[in-house]
């Protein structure tokens, strides 16, 4: 397998559903500087920097990159079909590649009184500095990135199999992960151990690689009673008995991420962890029997609320049920009392009710999801039993 | 040594300066939305997700701070002085976030007809949707992102310390990088070996880490032709002999990024890869004897570029000669023909000089400096001379 890139075909669908799009709003083109726009829509990945890159879509014609002279290749190799590529020297330059562009726009056939845009001009990131697109053109620039959002929140066939990949990759992470749990090691080393073996198989089964964020894995944990904090950063504490574990893996196949996570426990658990480890694999359970199309994102929020007020742990909640994922690791739709989309097949989201409680600690299992005609499609097949996720003595190395 | 935070009254300095810019543009408050302005001004560095975020940073008064439920224990360990947390439930959940802030904003003292932000309103990532803040509160605001990256500039004496540790451990991880070349291992494999154990290093040096990219390290390289793109990432391309070899060590130490990157050769180069070699060589040593407070950074790029067309080299120029490093790893200024700022005591900057040629490879040292009264403090140090970077047949495993 090399790179499995999504074909052409695909790209030029999404590029049409996309102009379609830009009708219905009234826009003659739609100019992008987020790098997972550009990427969903063209295949290139790049190192996003101070140096502004920019898609051009008109709804009539060919679409044209923006891409300093370091990236023209890159572009080639990612993106041989692109014909139109509008290379400036370098950041800042003598001329600001802002300015260029509004020339080059200015140039071609597409009407700058009725532009869209993710971003007024590039990404505020790196001390880039510049004027705004709109005022170099001198026009209102609508905000049309919600457009791009939307047609990646229901993945194709093809997606659907880089996240089926991507999933049982970080499955295969995550059993790494738990096999080298070891009292005294640190969370650290034992990840990184885990990574090491898991990219190893990875490069074998994989041909060349060398694309941004293309294809990778990681493994990450956080042990005893840190874990109460839900996104608590991997730091390097040894691992010692009696600590909840609370995991963290992610596959990227071509640049989309799945991510796993299981709450486990380094020697028997207490009472009151076993406790909260049940309650939210039931949780878990239950929001996974609740996902269905035609249901609002908002619902399934509330009625996992609901199960853990019910329980009595209405104060032990600090997050909604789960987000998207795709090209990005958080991405619409999201499982949010807020979110009033409705679920549709072809979307893939995590599911991950959990609970925090200080000086216990944290206790949630992450499953990445996609939504099927009738339910749900689990894409990260990992045990989710308290049978199968207590680390025993006997184990300990 | 724990975590080496940048101390309250330094943070208590930074807010001040900035204050005083408040006061010059006229504006009540400042409203930051980007992790570094707010890592800059607080020490709290985070997960930035879907997720708003913000510091609000008024000319009279306390600052406060607008986190999501599961960041507000995070923000307590951080940054323990801030008195005015503003903590919403979650996003989008029921209210907003963005109508919160503003709901919060009119309730304090601030003058809303003269604000000031970075951005309006949270970042455009991860499918976060919202108003802008300026549409809520019904009132322009002016873009202030540019003082905190001025400010940022010019580093203080914590600061250079800080980037100091980071340089030799960026230096420590690439003479395990050096090591660890050998005929027919892959960039990645050979890269996480070094990064395992420069990291193990790391973790008996230092205490408990565990904030969001806050201490780490991290070696990588290019191998072979695919170093003509000066921009190519690493991928699993195994070693071989007559390679020549572009790396890229980072050291992070308290969220502060340097970086050092050489140009090897595995086994001895033919007398092209020798020549481009050495005219590199020649021009990075010419650019850190050329930098000096005073100068514009302009004029480096300048210098530099006549150098390399002088030596008949125009052609094989892709970017230019370096950027500044702090809390971003590319950040202003630019040593770049458009960049008028000039250089002054404090300043940090790349230093990277690069030659490319297809079917040949890429040629470039880069080293991370620090402008002095006189000239420049090299924060990276590791051989740059042809002898100490060919790695010869006997030691190739």
């Amino acid at each position: 397998m090399v790179g499995l890139p999504i074909l052409e075909s695909e790209l030029q669908q999404r590029q049409q559903a996309l102009r379609q799009k830009f009708v219905e709003r009234g826009i003659s083109a739609g100019i992008f500087f987020r790098p997972v726009s550009i990427q969903y829509l063209t295949n290139f990945s790049h190192l996003s920097t101070e140096r502004p890159i920019a898609l051009i879509l008109p709804v009539e014609g060919e679409p044209a990159m923006l891409v300093p002279k370091l990236e023209e290749q890159h572009l080639q190799v990612q993106a041989p079909w692109l014909n139109q590529v509008w290379v400036y020297p370098e950041f800042p330059g003598l001329k600001h590649p802002i300015l260029q562009l509004a020339e080059w726009i200015k140039q071609s056939d597409i009407d700058t009184k009725r532009l869209g845009a993710d971003h007024d001009g590039h990404l505020d990131q790196n001390s880039y500095f510049g004027p705004s697109l709109s005022d170099v053109l001198g026009t209102n620039i609508q905000r049309v990135g919600d457009l791009v959002d939307q047609l990646r929140m229901i993945k194709s066939a093809a997606e659907l199999t880089l996240l089926r990949t991507s999933g049982a990759w970080a499955a295969r992470t995550h059993r790494f992960l738990q096999q080298a749990m070891q009292a005294g090691k640190s969370e650290r080393d034992i990840s990184r151990q885990a990574e090491d073996q898991a990219i190893a198989q990875l490069d074998q089964e994989f041909g060349s690689t060398g694309q941004w964020g293309s294809i990778n894995l990681h493994a990450s944990f956080r042990s005893g009673t840190r874990t109460a904090m839900s996104h608590a950063a991997m730091g390097n504490r040894p691992v010692s008995l009696g600590d909840n574990l609370v995991s963290y893996c992610q596959g990227i196949i071509s640049g989309y991420v799945t991510e796993l996570e299981r709450t486990m426990f380094f020697g028997e658990p207490t009472p009151t962890q076993q406790h909260l480890f049940e309650t939210v694999v039931e949780a878990q359970q239950f929001a996974l029997e609740t996902i269905r199309p035609g249901l609002a994102c908002a619902e399934v929020d509330r009625l996992v609320r609901a199960f853990f007020e019910q329980k009595g742990y209405a104060q032990s909640i600090q997050h909604h049920q789960g987000h998207g994922l795709g090209l990005e690791f958080h991405e619409g739709p999201f499982l949010d009392i807020g979110d009033p989309t409705i679920l549709e097949s072809g979307m893939v989201l995590s599911v991950e009710p959990g609970l925090y409680v200080a000086e216990i600690g944290g206790f949630r299992h992450s499953d990445t999801v996609a939504v099927t005609s009738s339910g749900v499609e689990i894409l990260t097949p990992y045990p989710r039993s308290l049978e199968d996720l207590v680390i025993l003595p006997n184990q300990i190395g």
